[in-house]
């Protein structure tokens, strides 16, 4: 089948571009001497997250329990959860989870810490956590080298717990002395750091000057406008687009498509256009979404597209496109290879 | 079961506010002399379009052929897909679906009616159609009532279609005259519109004005902090808020919660916070958001959540946020009275 025959919205993805991104970031990260630890959170695709892994990558990073669920229980061995794993369900599955898999956890509080430790008790289990630092973003991290000290010497001291690390999201400039000087200051506390993981697609620049020993990046094997825009991919080596059909023209100047903000998300959306590229059509932009409804302005291009016509649209941000799908049609040069389904996508929990 | 006792991020709608904001808009809907055809986007969920057609609504309102699929098997037998159905996959299903539902279309352009005409004919079915008119958004619908009285004769020409009337989305002074006119001159032609469909979530104060036969509206089941901007609901007529927990305040001034783009969507997000309201803090906002992270400005409130404390957050798009979840909790007084399935979540096809 091609993928022209599909009824759309529909989620592509070519199989021949994602090996190529898959293999080319862990190539940079070979030869940087860093080890990498794909974040799951684009694809949330088993069958995509063995191919990262078959590429030589140590293991992979989710985001919510949910996800490293659906990854342990297809066989994935090492999970970094680079998130504060708070409340007396989560903590309870983290610790169940170790049964199957090596799942670590990011803190950055001792109220996380001592839930994660109440609960791995419980269960009989010890689990393997980092501590996080702030990267500038606000969003989570302790502050300072030693704060990150104190949190990883109350991890050393309780029995259900490991120190592993520590890590931060992105890997910035503002983070690098802090993670340098964290490890200095742990590894004179008898707590050298086994993992110092760092991430963000176009940030592995930064992992060998950071002093990391891994690297998380999740939008890479995917790519997208952003990826193009802020120069970290050209748009041949985005492997995700989404096919619509145009369903109106009836507005001179204008086209509609059957994909909108619930198709493609408003993540990233810009005012005047440029919300996605239409393959197709170079001078077609998609202006406005509203939620079943892409309009494309039509008025800068010399062909127009018709009713009925079938377009491929590289949006704006990948991962949050992939949180709306819940399957993609995998190809190679058009011919579909494979229907899957986007296994972990819902787990928000 | 205490929806505090809930883990998260999870939805709730309060049942009792849902009946009162479905109970008011009908009301308001019989004083004009205009039917309720909600529209289930919104909610996606049958049990709440059962509670809509119990106020007095005469059908409901679907966008896409997949929401209509869900409500037709849950027993719906009027409803308006509001969207050019094109592909020979998509108008096969809409004639198909007449053997269970009267699923009306509505059309702009001679090829979608084309399409229709041949799936319906092939399937031995009459497939009812309204014209849609542009509201003023160019996103669809034909620009004048001599190309809508046009359309309207080719459908009455083709024994497989049965034209209906007329519909536009949203409401609006510039759609009135256009509305006003075609319906003149299909009356005058033996045409005479059966439906004058309009909508939008606070339009239906020009509903008479344009001469309407039905009013359509989705967001006012749930209301959102949209409406709350807009002046068509008040923060206690809110019946839909997503519970988080506060999982890292390592940041000073800020705190995290985990529920962010992926929990929330982008949709109408603002750069400077009020991205959402945080029912137990008034003073503290949704100042940015990651796929996974909320992040609460804090630094206006006296009071400070708590790592592990769960919030309730009121989002800017109600629909939006549907479309990200597959569950919502329903509760009185916060007392959980059952876990619905958000049926027609997915169904973008």
């Amino acid at each position: 089948m091609h993928i022209s025959e599909l009824d759309t919205p529909v989620m592509l993805v070519d199989l021949t571009v994602l090996e190529d991104n898959i293999r080319r970031l862990q190539e940079e990260l070979t030869a940087l001497g860093v080890a990498g630890r794909p974040h799951i959170k684009t694809h949330k695709i088993p069958a995509f997250g063995r191919k990262q892994l078959a590429a030589g990558a140590i293991g992979i990073c989710c985001q919510k329990v949910g996800e490293a669920e659906v990854f342990a229980m297809a066989g994935f061995d090492n999970i970094l959860i680079a998130y504060n794993i708070v409340g007396p369900s989560k903590t309870a599955r983290l610790a169940r989870l170790q049964h199957l898999t090596h799942a670590i956890a990011a803190v950055d509080s001792e109220e996380t810490i001592c839930g994660i430790a109440g609960a791995a008790a419980e269960d009989g289990v010890r689990v393997p956590l980092v501590v996080e630092i702030d990267a500038g973003g606000h969003r989570a991290g302790v502050q300072t080298a030693e704060e990150a000290l104190a949190l990883a010497r109350r991890i050393a001291d309780l029995p259900s717990l490991a120190f592993e690390g520590l890590m931060c999201y992105p890997t910035t400039d503002h983070v690098t002395p802090i993670l340098l000087e964290a490890r200095e200051q742990l590894t004179r506390a008898g707590l050298p750091p086994e993992i110092v993981s760092g991430g963000g697609t176009g940030a592995q620049r930064r992992a060998r000057a950071a002093g990391l020993t891994e690297h998380r990046s999740g939008t890479y094997a995917y790519n997208d406008m952003n990826c193009v825009r802020n120069g970290n991919a050209t748009l041949d080596q985005c492997a995700m687009q989404v096919l619509v059909t145009v369903v109106s023209t009836a507005s001179p100047g204008w086209a509609t498509v059957d994909g909108g903000s619930k198709t493609f998300t408003n993540d990233n959306v810009r005012a005047n256009g440029h919300n996605g590229t239409v393959l197709e059509y170079p001078d077609v932009f998609l202006s406005r979404m509203n939620e079943e409804h892409g309009i494309l302005s039509t008025e800068q291009s010399e062909r127009r597209p018709k009713v009925g016509e079938k377009l491929r649209i590289v949006p704006n941000h990948a991962c949050g496109t992939t949180n709306l799908h819940d399957y993609v049609a995998a190809h190679r040069n058009g011919t579909v290879e494979a229907i899957f389904p986007i296994a972990a996508r819902g787990a928000i929990r």
